[in-house]
Formats: structure tokens, sequence, C-alpha cells
């Protein structure tokens, strides 16, 4: 669910409105006047949420799930259990993105027009806030943490004991632990890139999850972290960012990594521990790259990663095949 | 001509000056008295605007230029209209960029010392402006935006309604739509990336166009877009950037484009509707990309791409090529 | 000797403290109680600093060096002139980055948490700073220089005379020369990328050094130049980068370098005068670039470029070599 302290909910949506505001039919034997009360996804549903399949791949989840509704397409819907209310529609994922548009309609964090400082944020009498700061509503900043000029936390960001929070960054919808190293310009918890092809054009999906920063981390100058779409973002501890580097949104990074500058990693990756991750590195969408992997500096990965396993190249493949191709394309050359 | 609201002027310059600041020769038939207003490309030209030809290319559009005065170069003019007034000179270029310091010798926004929003701003009832935020002389921000804490908004700007303009960003000479959702520390309309060889070192040519966003734009955390060299850059209708974009100046982009983090578009590409660039793509200088193209991530284009091509690679050939070559590879590297 | 117009020092150390804090074995005849006041690189190192050896490569370096005490491995330590005080240890660099801290235990900037513009900063009667500026204390600005809106300007940074620092800017530990231009967003100064191995993973090597960025400079929007170790990082009188630009610890450029938008330049680069580096280039750490050379946009560069040589590829290759291999490909995939 919805972090409450990130996101603001309107009420609960009956069925039968549901149906109509997405153009999802409802099962006649479903009663349209029951009401959902939040968006989930299939594994946190509770019988107050609707969910989505969009994949096959989704419907043991769906068997296992709680959820109170969901959005499915009809030839997926033939397979799934009965035991829940479904909505019947062609894009699933679309109707789910409207709903959770309904429920959240305003997203972005409200800032004051006056007050740098909230009054209700917990600040600890040993944190020091620079000149210029902002500090949204019921943030709280850890003790003798350090928050640099022109910093802008947003509401109920919470930042742990002895961080560094450099000038003119900005946090907005995480948690942040302790000895935490934030350089200047970073942003963190803003929207995750996610949208659903319509006639128009791109729609937006919200962007319900946060960002966890676990602690003994350090983000580089000017990285951007995205928070998750439901769920989270998560940097595990001690990794350590140089600059410019780009994290999609739920990521999942273990203990230790080390991502050299303008390196990427695209939406839900899950990287193990001690992973290092070259400069100027992109890894796709939806890839698992194993622990201690190491993957080199301007790879393109494009599929999952053993543990200990060291890529390079583009598409990337076992450092020992990509020597051997360089030396292969070499031989190609001098026989022209 | 550089739009009033972001460039000042000075006073005009007769050709004879013109002539003596860049070096120019200038016909004896004419008159050195005569005076120039206003720098401008062949396209727009005015007799009151000097402009320049750099390469044959552009003999054509100076034939049918109402530009006053042109600086070319000797073995081009031979070949040019005798009906305007010709500055012959070695680096046509160089001479224009200096003509264009002369007449815009300070294109900095100009910022005031002790007031963040400037009393000649236009700032609709229910927009609000956060804590921090900074408003420049006649700036317009629209009914129900919301401009985030510690953002810059430069003079002259005008900002839509119900847009989203997150913390730390930066707007300068530019004009936002409605709709559009910009996420922290984005910088739009600095300078572009223009400059002449001379003895001395790269020299600056005065950057004098601006940044149009249309409607239903999203820009991801710490994008960066130049305003154009004269004319503009342009963001189309409900394009969507992921976080860390960079878009180079006088850049066209048609609606509902998608650019995926840390690609990049070098100056004066034209790129058509719904083209699909992904992560970490580059695209060289000056080139066309049709409508429904796709490029895949990583890829670096290096000419022009065809409506609903879908390419890859470095240098970017079409995806079927692509693979065709990896494969040949894998056979090279087991043959030995 | 890390200038102490940014980093504050404590009190010296005695040698047999340093060795039981670093793990390090003092030789018998060494005197415990003799102090340490500061650390250095061998070349930089006086008799009252401490230095380290991590490799063979450096030998000749201590030999020539006055360094008071030397962090260095017993199989390295044996070849090592008996003239100095040595400190055995398993990892030299491990145990300098500890010494280095409790030296300099707290690197982050001082700022005050209620005026924005030290009382005793130094800034010339015509420099303007806009509003919502900060200026740390002493900090410098010179004749007619203009600071943007909510910039960063950190204690003892030297701004020189005609330089404009846009808004959102944060510069921290650097000197910067005169007629620079620093575009919306840039950081400079902040922490290098330096860690050492430990079991509970990577730890961090404090960041001593500066940033000089000399005259004429012009910088993109959103780009980061890390501050040097130990050393300086410098950017040559009249470089121009793009935006999204990076730039490691001590990398040294040339005069009139040229680079591209969202290029990378690695930790110790050095980097000749005139050097052309193409978009979203990477260069690998501790490469040397010559005068005049060319990196073509998108190029891997993973060992030295000779002067005037212009390379492209990953890895990058002469450019000949590089379309030789681009057009042996096509050959190969004709013949299936």
């Amino acid at each position: 669910m919805p972090d409450p302290r990130f996101y603001h909910r309107t009420g609960p949506i009956a069925l039968a409105r549901l149906a109509a505001m997405t153009g999802a039919e409802l099962a006649p034997e479903i009663d349209g006047t029951r009401t959902i009360a939040d968006v989930a996804t299939l594994e946190d549903a509770t019988s107050a949420d609707v969910s989505f399949v969009s994949d096959r791949a989704y419907l043991t989840a769906l068997a296992a799930s709680q959820c109170g509704a969901c959005f499915i397409s009809a030839d997926l819907a033939s397979q799934a259990p009965k035991s829940r209310a479904t909505l019947l529609v062609k894009d699933p994922r679309a109707a789910f993105a409207k709903a959770a548009t309904a429920l959240y309609p305003d997203t972005a964090p409200r800032w004051s027009t006056t007050t740098a400082i909230a009054a209700d944020a917990e600040i600890a009498p040993d944190a020091s806030i620079a000149v210029g700061a902002v500090v949204g509503a019921k943030a709280k900043i850890g003790a003798r943490t350090k928050i640099g000029p022109n910093v802008v936390i947003g509401p109920g960001v919470i930042v742990g004991e002895d961080c560094i929070i450099s000038a003119n960054v900005t946090l907005v919808c995480c948690l942040i632990g302790s000895r935490v190293i934030v350089h200047p310009g970073v942003r963190i918890g803003q929207d995750g890139f996610g949208y659903y092809a319509a006639p128009s054009g791109p729609q937006k999906i919200p962007q319900l999850g946060r960002v966890l920063v676990h602690d003994d981390v350090e983000i580089g100058a000017n990285c951007t972290v995205d928070r998750g779409a439901l769920g989270d973002t998560v940097i595990g501890q001690g990794c350590k960012f140089d600059n410019l580097v780009q994290i999609g949104h739920n990521v999942v990074l273990g203990r230790g990594c080390i991502l050299v500058a303008q390196s990427g990693i695209s939406g839900s990756c899950t990287v193990g521990d001690g992973v290092m991750v070259g400069g100027q590195v992109g890894i796709a969408g939806h890839v698992t790259i194993g622990a201690g992997a190491q993957i080199a500096a301007k790879s393109g990965v494009m599929r999952d990663v053993a543990a200990k396993e060291t890529v390079m190249g583009y598409p990337a493949k076992s450092i020992r095949d990509f020597w051997r191709e360089i030396a292969a394309l070499g031989r190609l050359i001098k026989r022209g």
C-alpha cells in the first residue's frame, strides 16, 4: 500500500464506478456497490485492494493473491481463479493506472509557500540545517546529520544519523539510513518512468512507491534515483555511486555495490551484493545481476549475469568471449 | 529575431563598423553608413538584419533571403546574387558570431539581488510558488501551476497551466506549455554548445534562441535542454523524457517521443512523432529521425533513420543487420 | 598539503599511535613519539608528512621523497631506502586513508544555518550576488562576476573576474579563474570517487584536494567535476564542456579542450591541449591523451592516445582501423 507519509488517498471507489471509469466489464455475479480502497501489487493486495494481471506469467501470483478485485484481459481471465472480482478489460495495465490516478489524483509533494522548515518537522537538536534549505512537513532529520544550503527535503522524508546531505540536493518520498553521504545535486525519490500507450500518446502511470537508502551509502553528484511505481527502489547497505548515475524505479541493489560514473540501471533490475558496475554501463530493465558480478565499463547488459561472472561488450558477454571477438576482428581486418 | 523578452539588443551598427570589427571587406558599391539592427538566419532575415553563408548548401537560401547584409567567403560570393550587401570574410560564421556579440553583449539573465518574486511577474492567483523559489521579471505562471522550492525561473519565462515544476529546477529563455511536469534538477534554456575556431582557441557563438516545451511533456530529473542558437529548440506535445537526458540546441522533437535515461540528441537534429529513443543512445548532430522510428538502447546514430525503422548498434544499423552481425561474430570466434 | 582554506587539520599524531590505528608495524629503530603533522603524496611530502607506497612503480618516487614516514608493504619495504620511518602494513593505501581520516576527520564544508552571505566573504563592489545565493566564509568573488539565484559557494572558494555562475550551481573546494561561464546545476569540487576494500565493504578515502578551473573555461549544465584526492583536478585555460560531462578526481586537462555532452573522463587522466572529446565518450582511469587528439563520439578509450591521433570505437582504436572493421563486418554478413 502506498506509504501515507507520502501519498494522500481519496475515498473508496465502488466496483461499478471503477469499471465505468476504466471501460472494464464487471462479471454479472459481482456486487457493483462493493468498494475498493486502494491499489496494490498481487503480492501485497488485501481484499480491499484492486490489482492487475498484464501477462500470463502473473496467473500464479493471481491464484495466491488476496486481492479484492483484479483487472485482467478476457483471454487470461478464462484461466484465472473465480474466487474474486475480475474486471475484464483490454489493457489491464492502463486500467490499473486509471484506478491509481482516481485514488491518488495528486502525488506531487506539498510545499509551503512561506515556511522553509516545517514546524512539525522533527530535527535532532544536534543536526544542522544550512541556510536556504527547505524541510517539509513531518520530515525527520537524525542526530548529527548536516543538511547543506538550498537542499529540499520533502514532506515525510526520514534522514538518519550522521548523514551529510550536500548543497542543492532534492529528497522526496524516501527513507535514508545513517552515515549516508549524498553529494550536491542528487535527486532521490521523484517519479519513475512509467507510461501506458493510448491513442492520444503515452499516458502516465502514477508512481506510488518510495526509495529506501540503507546505511553507509554514498551517492555522487547529480545522480538520480527514481522511486518505485508500487513498492520500493532499494539501495543496499554500503553501496557507493560515482557521479551522474541513474537508477530506475523498483531497482533493488544489494550491499556494497560500486557504480561508476554515468552508469544506468533500468527499472526493476535486481542486483546482488558486491556487484561492480563500470562507467557508462547500461543495464536493461528486469535483468538480474548475481552477487559479486563485474560489468566492464561501457557494457550494455541485456540479460541476466551470473554471480561472480565478469561481462563486457554490447550486448555484454563473458569478458573472455569479448576479447576473443576483438582478436577475431583484428585477424579479419588483416585478411582484408 | 531574438525574443526581446529574453535578449537586450544594443543600437544598430553601421556596415562599415561591422566590416571593421569582423575583418570583412565591404563591396565598394555599398554605402558603409547603412545600418544593421539585428542578426538572423537567412530564412528569417529582413532588410535590417545581417545573416551569413558558411557553406555552398546555403546559396539557394541566400537567393531567397530578404537579408540586408550577409557575411560570405570570397569563393562563394562569386556565385551569390548581387542584390544585397555582401561582407567578404574568411570565416563567415566567426564574423556572424562577432556581430551577434556586438549587438547582444550580455545574454545572461538579469537577476535581482534582493527580490525572490519579481513585482512585475504575472502569477495566477491559484498557482503556488514554494518557499525559496525565484521568479524573474515579467515571467508568467499559469493557473494551478505548482513551482517547487528553490526553483529558479528566469525573466520573461512563461509557464502554462496545471504544470508541476519540481524542486531545484532552472528555467530560462523558454516557454512552457500546459500540463507539463518537470522533475527536480532539470535545466532548460541555458546556452547551447556553439563555438568557432580562433587562433586563441574556441570562441563562443552567442546563443540567442529559446526552448519551446509543448503541452503534456514530462522531463525527468537532471535533464538538460539547451536553447537554440538562433531560432528554437522544440519539445513536441506529449514527449516523455526519463532522467539525465541531453537535448542540444535547435533540436526539434515531434509529438509523443519517448527518450529513455541518459540518451542524448545533438544539435539541430529533427525527430518525428512517436519516436522511441532507448537508454544511453547518442544521436549525432543534424540527423533526421523519421516518425515512429525506434532506436535501441546504447545505439550511436550517425545518419538519418527512416520512419518506422528500428536501428541498433554503433554505428546504428537496421536491427536485423545488427543481430546478423552479432551472429556472424559468434561463428567467427568458434572458427577461431 | 591539503589547502587550509578548505580543510581543517587536527593536531599531530605520534608514529606509535599512527601504527596502532592502522595496524602497521613500526621498525624498532624508529622513535614512536615522533609526530606526523599531515598526509601528502611522495612528491609533495616534507619530513612532517606521512605518505604511502602501494605499488613497485612508486619505489623511485620514494627514494626521492622527503616524506617523514611512509606506509609500505613488507615485500616492497625490503627494496626501499632505509633513511625514513617505514610503517609496514598489508594495505598501505587503506592505512594512508585511515591516517588521513584521523588528521581530517571532517572534510564537509561548514555552512551557516542563518547567514546567506558570510560577513567575511570578499565580494567585489561591482560583483552581483542574486537572491537565494549562499556564499561561505572567506570566499572571494571577483569584479563584475555574476552569481545566479540559489547558487551555493563554499567556504574559501575563489571566483575570478567577469565570471557568470548560473543558477543552482554548487562550488566547493575550488579556485575559479576569470571569464569563466558555469551553466546551471554544475557541481564542482565535491569528493572524488575513492575507496579501499575492507571486509565490511568499500571504505572511503578522504578527498583532500581541490579543483582549479583556469580562465575562459565554459562548463555546461549539470556537469560534475570532482576535486583531487590529494593534489588538484585541473581544467585548462579555454576548455569548453557541453552538458552532463563528468570529470573524475585528479584529471588534468590542457588548454582549449572540447568535451561534448555526456562524456566522462575517469580519475587521474592527463589530457593535452586542444583535445576533442565526442559525446558519450568514456576514458578509463590513468590514461594519457596527447595534444590535439580527437576521440569520436561514444568511443571507450582504454589506453593512451598519441598526440593528433583520431580514435573511435569500443575499445577505441585508430579511426582507420575502426572503419576497416565495420567494412569487414559488412562483408562477413553478406557471406553469411
